[in-house]
């Protein structure tokens, strides 16, 4: 998962995408990188591995001249942890264009070789992020004309749409010229935008999510609809466009469930409002489907359990208490010279407060089960803080497929729900009963909030894409993100970059 | 406020000391330090400004060779933000002791005028750590005997006592003898000691808190007595001893407040239960002195404030809400050419949900309101959400006096409550009501944890200090804690290091 | 000036490049880069301001794979010390190509609105060798033909050398294809190539002088002949074409005065020998033109002065003696706080033994005189040092025009010897007798080794330039050359880099 | 081999060292370090591997504030290359005292166990020099004065002449009180004082060799006698005392060979001149004993064999010429996995120039022959560069015995000349004939600058020490320095440091 903005602006941005970087940072973690353009067209860069905070230093700040930028802060995926794929990208033809992008195409491998083929482009990293950017500047290469118009812009972004498959929220700026923002045909991620008055004129924002716009005091004007594009020219002018034929509002549901900020809009639904309502429904099939349970008290797995497990014990009549602290300080274990790596048990990150579990029946809430190896260590510390029976209960209904649309998660082999039944899984995380939240729950949950949502991307519960998706293509993604590709040694590529100023 | 922590291992301790520090993180997040001793008695060092995680690399772990050591982790305190004032400290006469501090010495002047005039030490630093290290030193100096044995250790322990006054808890190592640990006479800061079985053999261990035994899987022994020193020799072996002639526990009221993390456990009193009472009482004062009150809804502060609500909202059968969403990632605010600093708002560090604040009386809970700004800044936040009326409460009585034990708390000028009533807070805070936890509540909240705690420092609340302190240390705390000398120049004194493997 | 080499080989290169960019390292010793390519097609970078010893740490090197590669060392130039000018540098369009070079363009703000204008090819850089890097790109450009051949490359350099003024003495790798090397038509920067036998079968290098080769175990096939290119396919297959029209042999003179190593063959001509025959030529005139001379000793400014007055003091039959020391560890002067910048004088560079000097008449000697600061001070030190006579000699012609072709001279308003008679410079540098070189006599010592040297670049003596140079261009770089505008604040534009590891 | 300086200005004495260090950067290339002392008695240290331009950037230099001070930059030895050992090293009991020495104790372990079993005092590094500090503040321990005078001073120095054997050229600081410098009672290493008058009062300056007082504009005062001290106290009273009983000065002979600067003049020797004669007396023993040679050129082994060789040349009335060149840019072979070390050869660092060897019989001069390995490998590429004959010249007898005075030379059995004849090492280097200066010449050389000189350390040569050295520390070094020694893992020991900041 990643993050993306970009800004035209009256005075300096570069203050300005950082904040929206520290806003977004939720999103990635990994690596993070801004571009400006200054007045002379000329462009300043600098990305690299690490939080935004470590990222950017004062000259690097100082060296980010100009009016216009975008930034982007990077989700750390398999096989491309080198920081030689930090973003933006940038190609010098045509324009200068430099790019920033959130999601995943699945038609990839295809594009290079298209690239490399008809295009005589070359492209150096493993990112699809590289190959987004290479398509959209072999659309906009000029024809004729001598200046780039808007409708030139939008051109180039239907272009892309007709090349590419899969998620893809984009910005992108044009040197000299002006901030791209555009949205897959599916808006499978979400692009919203913004504005604020300042004196020296008004101001225009495009970020992943509306909490940016918030904290630097832009107005959210809406969000990009799918397939639509948006062009800020450098002296502040806005254009917007629907690029895409058959655009379908399709939004990933697990930026509802997981990865949003509680106090984002995303495509009008408040977040954290949806979260609400997924505590409450689950509390209502709990109720339901076991009317004489036994459970004491409700205790949230922090931080993303916690709103919902709030709302199930208001809807329950149950206690809600903290049982969890999470230590926010986490480092690293080290292999000394004749030792084998430890394993880092789940107890450095979150440790069990013995008072809250002894002699209780608890039942534990997170937003969703992935893996599986965390949740069954958690059972483990609640059973040995002294607590009678463990409950579990998620939020989302069982992760069964792998995520193709930009969200990391593990080959399927290694989700513990895939092949395998809720009970089933109960007994691998060694809980004494396990609750799932339903789709239709789930997906009722985050609808309430906005009825015209028609669908949503649900790909991880039933394994239907919406978009096509080649078996070619799945399985290529379980060998990349199998646990032993991890481990792999790095290539480190380089990558197509700006002056990165060290 | 800083954490400490000394093991005495039958293998290497690097890791072990390492994560005791990331458990300790949250007592000093400014600077971290480890020195070990390996078998031929050399000392190995590695310290530095920041976390624990971005200090120690591995190339350092590598060489903090040796079965015993200790660690230090420390919080930034006025006119000491140096990396040389890092921890431990270092002399090599007698022995080579090394040491960490967590604490304030209320006569350091005195005793750094008495070390260079009669024992000609020189203190390079503005630390009082390295003066009451070289007291220490000059206590442990050698009269007669060839071996240093366990009670010449205690006796420079008393020696110690006898001569500083305010509050220490340390840990020091002497170099190929062993590591020791001593709390001051009033048992103002907490540690505790532990032990672990291995395959090798006993395992010890001396801290701040008992987080810090938990996670590494060492059982708690106890905390030490008021005045009470642990010595543990290389070998394994334990003493202990009371080297003080009047110990009276008067342990710090603000480690239940605030400092200590919840799942710990001071001076047999569970934080995390400590906190709940608060909530509690802090409901029945509310239900008792407003009984009709209009509170809709109680929403913490995180992180501290979520126990005390949870509770407090239990006690007076109101809902619970998260309502602010904390950002955990902060970066900094950079002066470019020209500009003037911008005030960096609390909004990026906490942002409201609007929809939990839209048209209802909200009850906002902290653990303590200290300065004031943040809690105004979080009172207008909830008004500009639509929040109909804002009421405030403290799990803490008004903070009006200066803390001269080790936290690092402003000048009583810039304490908000200093001089004001408590609706003269409300009104500077802008809240519509403000509810002060009752003193005797809060040390009652504390004390039912373990009756026999017959005292605690309360002085930030009542201005008495437990132990002697003048005006002239007063005023001269005023002078270097306000704001302004916070701002100015850093000079950067060589420290008493050993080499500093960078 | 700038060194280049590029490789194509049979196992991988960087320790071949790093080591060929040691032996060049005299010709820049600003910045240096190494861009490998490996077998997958894959680019790999490493390039920073710093020496080669310092740039490239064994991490840099171990990401260097790859068997050709290019290599590039920088000197620094008035307006173009940031690290963001580093070469090589590299477009992706078409096939990714990386370029390093050497020499200066006379007409690049011409060709940079060209590529602007008709190519939309985005210049982000102050550096002409992006602008030669693109305009070699978009003649590449690819018309039909699928594949790239030997035929296509050569008449990308024809276009080049159609568009291009100025010198170039160039080195570009064409990813996953081969190393390309070529020399401008007058052939005024040296290229020259070699090849060496290894198990694995043959490898190529291109490089700026021979002394690359030698001390890698290359034999020396020849000198590029003017408007030649070589191109070296990764299998190793070599080609070589005249691709310019009217190529005339004029290399710049000042390679053998000062640039090149001694022990370097530039064009069939020894340079070391080229040096020795200078100085019997000096010798010779002094004894022509000042047969009564009272000349007691020869001594030779280091290090470059060595090789002429050696022979000097051959042909005149004097001693010749070391009378100046020079130190190798030459550091900074910091400004500390509330200081103005103190001149750091010659003398930390240089110090005079005092005997050699004391009472007698002395020849010093070097190469030439630029600014003539320098040659004033060491005046200025041998009276110190007691010398009754100081006499100057300079083994070239008087400087009096600023050079267009890649040296960094100072502006002709800093030269010395611009608009002034010797004798005049002579006063200015407070000599007793001033010597300089006839340019018949430098011009004869250097073409003596090779007669089919027909002429030289000789500009910045007599003000003639071999090629079309406009008076707005040397306005222009009046402008940029002088003093002032070496000490404007640096402005670092981001620069089109492939990732730089770092 | 170290350089050490000291200062006690009028004004801030950071420049000046730093200054003062890069004069003195030949001795000692591999760490540096400078200690200051501010107004209100607070130390400020900075030291490093690496050169003295690497080490102090600007933060450092802006942190080195007072007007005394301390610098030294060391060589690599055998077991000591951590940084850990880079000086001054620092005490702070009493008074704080900080050390830079140049040299080496032959008494080092007997000390050692006497600091530890007497003194308590924890020796930390593998350093002498952290022992002799430890020795100097034993010495200096408050008996019962209130003051510290120059008495007392001095008096430690002569505790430290009673206790200490070897050579030892030391500047220590007293935080407070003032710089000291003294030399073993043999003098065997080079101390030497000066002066400067500035507008704000006498300046004094500490220093191994006389350029640093040159350069800086200090006027030499004279060397310190062997066993003399010179103690400035912080208002600049400059007090000297003998304080050996027996001394007897006996200078390194081959500081005049090869360590010092040639403009340097080393107890009222002129190096310069010294090595002059050396090439003259050398020239004189060949026509003596070879009157029928067939020598066709001089040519030196650069930079030392110059001086030497051109007085050779002038001797025998033979051609002098530069026939190899030397890079001064030297960079490291990197391993790449899969390969094994490469061995460098010499001819990265050193370049023939063929036409000065081809067809004729060259004489090559060096300074000395140690190891063997490089003169052997010089002598080839004079054969391969077409050398007829190739005869080598040595300024210094044979190099037969390890040097126990702070040289780091290899051990014996690593010098080619231990246990071989001239003739047999002449073989061994393949050179066809060899001629070794005669140690009575060599000190013949060195005495005529100065009669009164007696005797010289000439261990290296003769085998006979001028001090006691006991069987046991001869193997011990011989241990320490041979070349496995070297390549064994470094151990990091922690170093009694002032806080380094970096």
């Amino acid at each position: 998962m990643c993050g993306i903005v970009g800004i035209v602006g009256c005075t300096p941005v570069n203050q300005a995408l950082y904040d929206a970087l520290l806003m977004l940072q939720h999103r990635g973690q990994d690596a993070a990188g801004i571009v400006t353009c200054d007045m002379d067209g000329h462009l300043h860069l600098r990305k690299d591995n690490g939080l935004v905070r470590d990222v950017f230093h004062e000259q690097h700040m100082r060296n980010l001249t100009g009016h216009m930028g975008i930034g982007h802060v990077r989700y750390p995926t398999a096989g491309s942890s080198s920081s030689a794929e930090a973003q933006p990208f940038y190609v010098n033809s045509p324009y200068g264009i430099t790019l920033g992008h959130n999601g995943n195409l699945t038609n990839a491998t295809d594009l290079k070789r298209e690239l490399f083929l008809q295009d005589r482009r070359h492209i150096n990293t493993e990112s699809d992020s590289e190959i987004l950017l290479n398509i959209l500047a072999q659309e906009m290469s000029p024809q004729d004309g001598l200046y780039l118009t808007p409708e030139d812009v939008f051109n180039a972004v239907s272009g892309v749409h007709h090349r590419c498959q899969g998620a893809y929220a984009v910005v992108a700026m044009i040197t000299g010229h002006g901030v791209l923002g555009f949205r897959d045909p599916l808006g499978i991620r979400p692009v919203i935008f913004g504005q604020r008055e300042t004196p020296e004129g008004t101001e225009t924002m495009v970020a992943s999510e509306s909490v940016a716009l918030d904290t630097l005091g832009f107005e959210l004007v809406r969000d990009l609809a799918p397939g639509e594009a948006i062009y800020i020219e450098a002296s502040g002018r806005v254009h917007t466009r629907q690029c895409a034929e058959n655009p379908v509002l399709s939004p990933c549901i697990f930026e509802y469930v997981y990865f949003s900020r509680p106090d984002s809009v995303i495509d009008d639904v408040f977040v954290h409002r949806a979260r609400m309502r997924m505590g409450t429904r689950l509390g209502k099939k709990i109720l339901r489907e076991w009317p004489d349970h036994d459970i004491d008290v409700i205790i949230p797995i922090p931080d993303t359990g916690r709103t919902v497990a709030i709302e199930m014990a208001h809807e329950m009549n149950l206690k809600y208490r903290e049982g969890f602290i999470k230590n926010r300080y986490i480092g690293r274990t080290f292999i000394m010279p004749g030792q084998t790596q430890r394993r880092r048990s789940v107890r450095q990150k979150l440790n069990a407060i013995g008072l809250e579990f002894k002699g209780k029946n608890v039942m534990l809430v997170d937003d969703s089960i992935v893996r599986g190896t965390t949740s069954r260590e958690i059972v483990m510390m609640a059973r040995e803080s002294g607590a009678k029976k463990v409950y579990f209960a998620s939020a989302a209904p069982p992760v069964r497929y792998p995520n193709v649309y930009g969200i990391d998660m593990p080959a399927a082999s290694e989700l513990i729900a895939h092949g395998r039944s809720a009970e089933e899984v109960c007994q691998a995380i060694a809980a004494d009963r396990l609750i799932y939240q339903d789709l239709e729950d789930l997906v009722g949950a985050v609808r309430k909030g906005n009825p015209r949502l028609e669908q949503f991307d649900c790909s991880v519960f039933t394994g239907e894409y919406i978009s096509q998706v080649t078996p070619d293509y799945l399985s290529h993604l379980e060998q990349r993100r199998n646990d032993l590709a991890k481990n792999r040694p790095e290539r480190a590529y380089a990558n197509l970059d700006l002056f990165n100023n060290a």
